[in-house]
């Protein structure tokens, strides 16, 4: 008989659903609205149905399902599969998702949050494949993050591990979103880049970034580093800045868990090789000299799949460590 | 049958030597010179000599041993039972310790860093006890780790993960013997923090402990701390330099991996509680506000025996994991 695994991104705007196969190929995918102000019975109703259409369009049903994994953003209580809180679903308070989705589809459900999963997806089959300790990066609004260490996913003792985001690389530096002064998603996360090319600008800096400020009233991210390629010595500087933050963090991070393979994910990627490239060279800038150290540093490669691959990979490894009991 | 476990703390200077129960009960404990110059197979020989003595002398003998653990300070292929070199002992080049001992004293031996050993120890008996997730500091001439993540060590994929004092905690900061500037190491250590007094003495701040940079021409960490406790204000600055670096790391690491428990043994942690309590006072300054941390920082308890009980623990877990083939 054939195996299924189902993986499931449950995010504030869409639900984004994938079928693999045992070898964990994509069959079938689909994306839905999310809807989540109709609440969580509303939303896993419809979850479940989309996965039962999704099936069905390939010739499957749910008694081919062998597990099901879900990533949504925290805070959670992912071992017990329920949903403390979200901050774009507010309607979704202790909601006991892994079962009730259980009892839907029938099959075994497993949870994590979003950025585990996005990191288990890229160790299994993508940028960190073959790496057995890997450190992950997302850069987005902020910074999240993903640690594995022997092969398994670091969770910590109450399910709040790589917050990386909020490593401190500037002590009493420039004030983050969580209240400490200094992370490094004050200074390399995409809006945190975008800000301090805008302050930049607004000081006086001349840049062709100006003139974006004018026209749009704001400066992205993917101004600085379009301005950056079309040669603007500010976007240059702000880039430097970003680049400088995560190799600072890369260093700490070689030194904490020693990974083989260090990924970066998210929407800042985009920038591309002249990013990495900088990245690259801060961190052999400021690395210590006692020996020569082999880890690789590069970018994801499963772009916006990364979320259902993840999930679809996580209850792929829950089995094949025995953690159903039957299935 | 009884079971003992050996647990063995080779330095540079002794080796210590304990015997331990099944349930890591200490029954002797001796320690030698280590004589390193003699070479690795006079060492070695000592070694299994000085065990079966001590055995002896409590009416057991060479056949009781189920297991034996070794500590040593890197670098070393420890999985692979391999002195690489040692600081401490030039003629250590390339030594397979673990099956030289093995052949010696017929059953099974496992190797690991002192730094690691020594958390273990803590972890499995000591101020760890119970954390499942704990983060592990040894302050000393410099700063050495241990990472504790779901009830195991993290080595790393080149087995020398947990160099927590190379942590960048003030990027273009204060040269470390390592060659990265600014690492935790370079402020916090028992070295950094008698240099920094020493410095700032010699810049001509005012303070008690110019008398003893006068009269002893150095001023040691011991120093600081006593002076700190005199009511000494550049002690109390020193101090409070050594806590704050101390802490950023703290909540770094508390977002890497998310300890239940953070420990700091060595030397310095003879200064007592006022470091210990400043060291919590930056902690709580500095971390975020998003959600209260119920993290614990503590002083480890297990002093100088640290070393042979985590040995100890280290050979009684290998066992316990099914890890000897026989025995």
């Amino acid at each position: 008989m054939n195996e299924i695994f189902i993986g499931i991104d449950l995010g504030g705007t869409n639900i984004k659903i994938g079928c693999f196969d045992s070898e964990l190929k994509l069959i079938c995918k689909t994306a839905v609205a999310t809807e989540a102000d109709m609440g969580p019975d509303v939303v896993i109703d419809k979850m479940a149905q989309t996965v039962e259409k999704l099936l069905d369009d390939s010739g499957l049903s749910l008694q081919d399902i062998t597990a099901v994994g879900i990533g949504t953003p925290g805070p959670a209580k992912y071992s017990e599969g329920v949903i403390i809180k979200s901050t774009n679903m507010p309607k979704f308070k202790n909601v006991p998702i892994c079962r009730m989705l259980n009892e839907k589809l029938g099959a075994p459900v497993v949870f994590d949050n979003d950025a585990n999963v996005a990191c288990w997806g890229e160790y299994v089959v993508g940028a960190g494949k073959g790496a057995g300790d890997m450190v992950f990066f997302t850069l987005g609004t902020g910074i999240g993050g993903g640690v594995i260490s022997n092969g398994k996913l670091v969770h910590g003792c109450d399910e709040n591990a790589a917050e990386l985001g909020h490593i401190i690389i500037y002590p009493d530096g420039r004030r983050c979103n969580c209240g400490q002064k200094g992370c490094v998603e004050a200074y390399a996360s995409a809006d945190a880049t975008a800000k301090r090319a805008t302050e930049a600008v607004e000081a006086g800096n001349e840049s062709s970034l100006k003139k974006v400020l004018d026209e749009k009233g704001k400066i992205t991210s993917k101004d600085v580093y379009e301005h950056l390629a079309a040669g603007d010595e500010l976007a240059r500087e702000i880039t430097d800045g970003t680049a400088k933050a995560l190799a600072l963090t890369c260093i700490s991070m070689l030194h904490i868990t020693e990974p083989k393979r260090i990924v970066f994910a998210g929407g800042m990627i985009a920038a591309g090789e002249p990013l990495l490239a900088r990245i690259k060279d801060f961190f052999n800038e400021y690395i210590w000299t006692l020996k020569k150290e082999p880890v690789e540093i590069c970018f994801a490669t499963l772009g916006e799949d990364a979320g259902i691959i993840g999930a679809a990979a996580l209850a792929k490894q829950a089995r094949d460590e025995g953690k159903y009991k039957s299935g």
